[in-house]
């Protein structure tokens, strides 16, 4: 680890004034109220080219930025959409679904944050996300409960939409089924012939909210058929991946899907060294569809995860947000589609 | 892509009552005051017992949460930390930091946000962060300049630090020089005996902030022996790769720092698919220790990077808030280490 050595002398706070629209106003000779008419882009009020010219370069000269929260306690509202960040490491699928929202979001004029709410769970973190009064939230995974929705829309968030397996009450869902991930991977395997199979759920915390989906959409393809399923718990090193390959023959399995191709790469990688031959003596598909999982040999079979686009989520919050008294929506946004390469 | 169908019906917005301190403080049948004495935990006036626990049970029974904008209009400032959002895909180790980082902030007391600031750029990004009041601005990347910097502390910034590759007056500095990555694997290329190294330059935009340092540690490390470094411009697909081990021997080179360890499994599959040996005919060396370089066979060589811990990093800022006038402090924070394996 890099040290921060501390090097802080014990000087006394500086004093600064920050500069107001009262000083704005005072420098370019107008109201307090033509400040913020010019400042906040107001078109109902009709004022002169020169006096709007005035007031932008009192405000650059004295280096005045509008408050925000002043500006929102006056509507009532902020453009702030809420997301709480994501505890876990995102992916680079779900970084780009971000990335995409976020821009799409502030060609609609909404300023995005990023609520970090690491600790807090459930209708906590709503009471603290709701503190900074967003006019809309988005929220990804599970934990959020009808109690927490109510608290959010009682601090005047117009919307409030979770992305995740199952909905809540009041507040729009984008369901993102990972089950669908699970039963594209063992109708795969099954049409492959394979009966014996091993399902990866990682032993890294966090990672529940997709490994038991998508370990229970195996389950539902596979009843009423011949297939056995084995759960497989994993951690994410090479030597765990070693010792479930030392005793991979003892297991007789045929196939494994392998929760997502970092772990089916790991695994693949075990087999290999033990001698088992892929696929002649184990089918592995992994989920995700990475580059990586093509460069290796033989190539890594995947499911292919389809999310909503940004532009189209984006556009759901902003009806929300014009319309706060419609009915929720439900959309299933989850799309999962086998991509057949050599290791299947 | 998914398609979410626009179900919106028009109806007209619901009326909703946001409860106030004025509503709770009627409910509890004491004064605002009082209210934003218990609900903020002022430890400055005394209230007894029963008093506290009736504000907290009508916050409770109408809903209300404080408004942190409120708050922090009267406290002059917030305890809102902000970090821009990275406007490219984050690698997990950067990822882990921030993590670490936001639960370390949390913990004294900070409120995380990140802002999307995609299309904002330098001053104009600092303008709109400063209208969220935060009372600390972290700044990862380039951009921001000194009068940004300005803009910030005008607005009641107490705090702003960047993380980058150089510094900005009036600002602490966490220095994060890529080029020691790149110094320290032409270093060990050269160490090896390899004299006509190729360094791979991603096409990919966003990513120059890192791949120029890096080229230029490399030219630093070589400057006044007798190797000789190719700039080798890749763009992130296999059909690109194959495009350059195509044209490989006509490039009489021995060996290649590959950006990364992404590029580099890209080009080495790529080399041997056309034959080339590695190590024997050219040696490849990526960066960022990822786990599955360790899959690939030879075992690929790397630079690990290290990062300060978010612990020491929230404790800077800490230190920061807590005292605005002391002088800037400047650390360097990239620690870079070669991780010998088989490909070199």
């Amino acid at each position: 680890m890099v040290q921060i050595p501390n090097t802080s002398a014990s000087a006394p706070p500086a004093q600064r004034s920050v500069p107001t629209s009262a000083d704005v106003a005072r420098l370019a000779g107008v109201s307090r109220a033509t400040v913020s008419y010019v400042l906040n882009n107001t078109s109902a009020v009709r004022i002169s080219e020169p006096t709007r010219r005035r007031v932008h370069e009192a405000a650059e000269e004295l280096g005045y930025v509008p408050h925000a929260a002043a500006r929102s306690l006056r509507a009532g509202h902020s453009r702030m959409v809420l997301m709480p960040a994501p505890a876990i490491p995102v992916g680079p699928l779900h970084g780009q679904f971000l990335n995409e929202l976020q821009w799409a979001l502030s060609r609609l004029d909404y300023t995005v944050v990023q609520h970090g709410a690491l600790g807090l769970h459930g209708d906590d973190a709503a009471r603290a996300w709701a503190e900074l009064r967003p006019v809309a939230v988005l929220v990804p995974g599970q934990g959020l409960g009808p109690q927490g929705v109510a608290v959010l829309k009682r601090s005047g968030a117009r919307a409030v939409v979770t992305l995740g397996p199952t909905g809540v009450e009041g507040a729009h869902a984008l369901l993102m089924d990972h089950a669908t991930v699970g039963r594209e991977a063992a109708r795969h395997l099954h049409a492959r012939g394979r009966r014996r199979i091993g399902v990866v759920v990682p032993e890294e915390s966090g990672l529940e909210a997709y490994s038991t989906p998508r370990l229970d959409g195996v389950r539902q393809a596979l009843r009423g058929t011949d297939a056995v399923v084995t759960e497989l718990p994993l951690g994410y090193t090479e030597e765990a991946a070693a010792r479930l390959a030392a005793r991979w023959r003892g297991l007789g399995l045929d196939a494994v899907f392998a929760y997502n191709d970092e772990y089916a790469m790991l695994l693949m990688r075990a087999l290999q060294d033990e001698g088992v031959r892929i696929p002649e003596d184990t089918a592995v598909i992994g989920a995700d569809d990475l580059m990586l999982g093509r460069l290796l040999r033989p190539r890594l079979s995947t499911v292919h995860i389809e999310l909503p686009s940004g532009r189209e989520l984006a556009e759901l919050v902003d009806r929300a947000v014009r319309d706060p008294g419609a009915a929720p929506e439900r959309h299933e946004v989850l799309g999962a589609t086998v991509v057949h390469r050599d290791s299947s």
